[in-house]
Parts: structure tokens; C-alpha cells; sequence
């Protein structure tokens, strides 16, 4: 049975980002990214800082850790990381989440195709934008979508970018044109990783989040959207495991 | 050509509530409600406050409106109230607003059926809970769903429940156990209608959000739900026509 690198098991929560904000679930979140955004807020999954907290778990003990954390308080389970479409034999995972009646979302930048991205419920692409300083591979974006797509699993997908500055506007302005058929969700990013305090953190979010609609608000380009907060961000702050 | 009765028509925004949270629109509120909640944060809309600036419009004159304020910028429409279900030729507007490649959405308390309700894209049902004082007909919500239902509107309807203290929530539980087929959302009630200072405000909702994602957390009976903030309030305080 394989194992996979979990970093963090915790909730239940809710999901504070993307097609399914609000819902109630549970994190899995996993270690190992191909990407290293600049700004990138769960660095510790891959910059070494918290390797002596990776656990390799299989499916079933991973289960067993959201049963135990999680009781009869949830349905929904989110695998997060990280970039999760690293781990190929992830539909171990998946698959006993759905037979145990569990919907499962999942988020990725959309750099690695994986075939069982066809069973995620909630399938977030999130193509990162040019103050992350990585470039995108639209041959593999391309690639992917069409697959989804083919699959009939429009409902199932949405393509999210978060937002730090007019040139990453741009860029979501790109994405939306090039894959109009997927529902599409843009966020302001949270460049004040290092305030500790909460009250000052959700003051800015909604600044900078006032400023996104304003934005928004004023582009042709960009009418079939939705515009979110961070939510967590907003609330717990910077803190991990909430 | 019927006129309606019309207070306000703004934007483009965004959504700040429910199942298209985050969506880009333009608002159209109507006056005049069947309720009269204690905690009504549209008042004006049915107290008599504002009688001097009701409008009574056309459909085309609403989408003349529309257009003049919103121009290339948007395609999407909600159309709140007040109840926006008392007014019974209503389809007129929508209509019109598909012809033109608009989406519309709509909220109500669930008071009262109308035929236009399976042409909304985005149809929120709002019963209230003990708090506003008023008093659920189960008999009619209950023919409201069922025809719904039948008419395979699923994918197009929400219920949300505004909840302010643990009664609310004891009915939002009833709720979504009686119509467990439709997508759940909960929200915090805003009691701090006269909280001018907006920070004050948004932190004060912040906490009340915790709060109730707190107590959802922790029921068994509310796993398949989300948990929204009152995005409007939160980023433009007790503000109208934002
Ligand atoms: S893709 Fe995600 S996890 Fe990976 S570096 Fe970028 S933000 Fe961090
Ligand atoms: S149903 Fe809505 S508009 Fe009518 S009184 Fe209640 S909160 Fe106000």
C-alpha cells in the first residue's frame, strides 16, 4: 500500500477559498511542490523548515486520523498543499473518502496532470500569476483543461488566481479568456505573511480586497467572475491548523 | 407594460451573500414586503422611511437603468427586496434580462409562490428564524420547494438561514433536515445596524462569524453546509447602494 507525505491533518473547518468557500470540511495537506512562489503561504510544505513534521501515511491511516480528529463532523474532506497532483497514486485516498460518503476537493496549479483529478468533487486550478515569479506551462494547462472538459467535469472544476498587483490582473484577465468555459474566482493574495497581529491583518485583507472588486468592477473583461476574500486569513490570521 | 416599485438600482458590485457570493452584478431592489423582521436590515424598503423615493418602472426602464449605470460591465443581475415575490409580473423583467444574456438572481423569505420562480438562475429562499419575530408557513415553503423540486431546479436553489443566536440555529438544523436535497447556507446576522464606524463593525462581524462557524462546527446534524460572512457589511459597513 503506498504511503503519501502528510504534513498537517486538521479540522473540521470550513473551507475558506475558491468554488466551495464556507463548506464545512476537513484539511489534508500534503508536503512536496514543484513550484516555489514568492509569496507562496505554505512554504513549509516545501522549503525543508517543517521536514521533521512530514508523516507518511497510507489511505487508511490517513482516515483514521480525520475519523479521530474529525468524529461524525464532516462529509467533505480537502487535500491541499503543497501541490497534491504530485502524488500519483493519490485515488487511494480519494476513492475510500467517496465510499465512506465524503466529497473531496482538491487544489493544484495546474502544472501536472493526474487522472484522477476526473473524481475530485471540487477540482481548484489555481495558475499562479507573475509576482509569484514562476512562469506558467500553458501546454500543460491546455492539456488539462481540455481532458476535464472531454470528461464532462465543468460543474466539478474551477480555475481560481490570486491577485497581488495590476500585472497579475492581467494575467487572470488571460486565463479567464483562454478557458472561458470554467467558472472563475480571483483573490486578493496576502502579502503580510509576517503580521502577528489578527485585527491589523483583517483590517488590510479587506483593503486590499476592496481594492480587487474596485478593480473588477471596472473591467470588461472580467464580468462573469467571482471575487473572494481569504477568508481564513481574515479570521485566524497567519496561524497554520485552523 | 406593468410597473414595479423600485428603491435602488446599483452597482456593478459583488454578490455579497449566498450560493453566487463573490459574483460580479448589478442590483435592483424592489419595495414592499410581506415580513416585517426585527432585525430588518432593509427597512426602508417596506417602513414607509423611504416611500418618497420609490420609482415606479417598467421593464425597460429598469434595463435602461441598468445599462446607464453598469454599462459593458457586467452579466449578471440580482433582485432583492424588500420580497421581490410579491410582485407577481415580475417575469417581465427577467425575461427581458435573459434575452439580453444576463443571469438573474433573486432572494425571498418563501412566503409566497410565483410561476417565475423556475426562470431564476441563482434563487435564494431566506425563511426567517425566531429571532426576526416572524413565523415560518411550513405548509407553503413546503409547496414552494416541492414544485421547485419537481421542476428540477435543484442546481438553481438555495436556502439560507440568517442566524443570530442558538434558537436560529435550533431552526436552521430544522430547515435543512426538512429540505435536505438543497445546497445549505448559513450567515451571521448583522445586529450592529447602527455601527457607523466600519472597522468597529467589521471586526465586531468577524467575531460573530467565529462564533457560528464555531457552533456549525460542532453539530453533527450540520455537516453538508456553508458557513458565509456578510461580505457587504464587512467590507462597506451599514453603507446602501454599495
Ligand atoms: S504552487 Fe502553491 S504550494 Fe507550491 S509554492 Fe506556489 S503557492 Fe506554494
Ligand atoms: S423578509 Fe427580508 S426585507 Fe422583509 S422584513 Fe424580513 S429581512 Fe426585511
Amino acid at each position: 500500500m503506498n504511503k503519501f507525505p502528510v504534513l498537517e491533518i486538521f479540522g473540521p473547518t470550513i473551507q475558506g477559498e475558491g468554488m466551495v468557500v464556507g463548506r464545512k470540511t476537513m484539511f489534508v495537506r500534503t508536503a512536496g511542490c514543484d513550484y516555489s512562489c514568492s509569496w507562496c503561504d505554505s512554504a513549509f510544505t516545501w522549503d525543508g523548515s517543517a521536514k521533521d513534521e512530514i508523516q507518511k501515511l497510507t489511505a487508511p491511516e490517513i482516515i483514521n486520523a480525520l475519523d479521530q480528529r474529525g468524529g461524525d463532523y464532516f462529509d467533505h474532506v480537502t487535500i491541499s498543499g503543497g501541490n497534491p497532483a504530485l502524488l500519483k497514486n493519490l485515488n487511494e485516498l480519494i476513492d475510500s473518502l467517496h465510499e465512506k460518503g465524503c466529497e473531496v476537493a482538491l487544489e493544484t496549479q495546474g502544472s501536472k496532470w493526474q487522472a484522477w483529478f476526473l473524481t475530485i468533487d471540487d477540482l481548484t486550478i489555481s495558475p499562479k500569476p507573475p509576482s509569484s515569479k514562476m512562469s506558467t506551462n500553458w501546454d500543460v494547462l491546455d492539456r488539462i483543461i481540455a481532458k476535464l472538459e472531454e470528461a464532462g467535469r465543468t460543474t466539478h472544476t474551477s480555475l481560481k488566481v490570486v491577485i497581488f498587483n495590476d500585472e497579475d490582473l492581467e494575467y487572470a484577465k488571460q486565463v479567464h479568456k483562454r478557458y472561458p468555459n470554467l467558472a472563475f474566482y480571483v483573490q486578493v493574495g496576502n502579502e503580510a505573511l509576517d503580521e502577528s497581529d489578527d485585527q491589523n491583518l483583517a483590517l488590510h485583507l479587506l483593503d486590499q480586497y476592496e481594492w480587487l472588486i474596485d478593480r473588477v468592477m471596472h473591467s470588461s473583461d472580467l464580468n462573469h467572475v467571482r471575487v473572494l476574500p481569504q477568508v481564513h486569513a481574515l479570521l485566524w490570521g497567519n496561524r497554520r491548523g485552523v
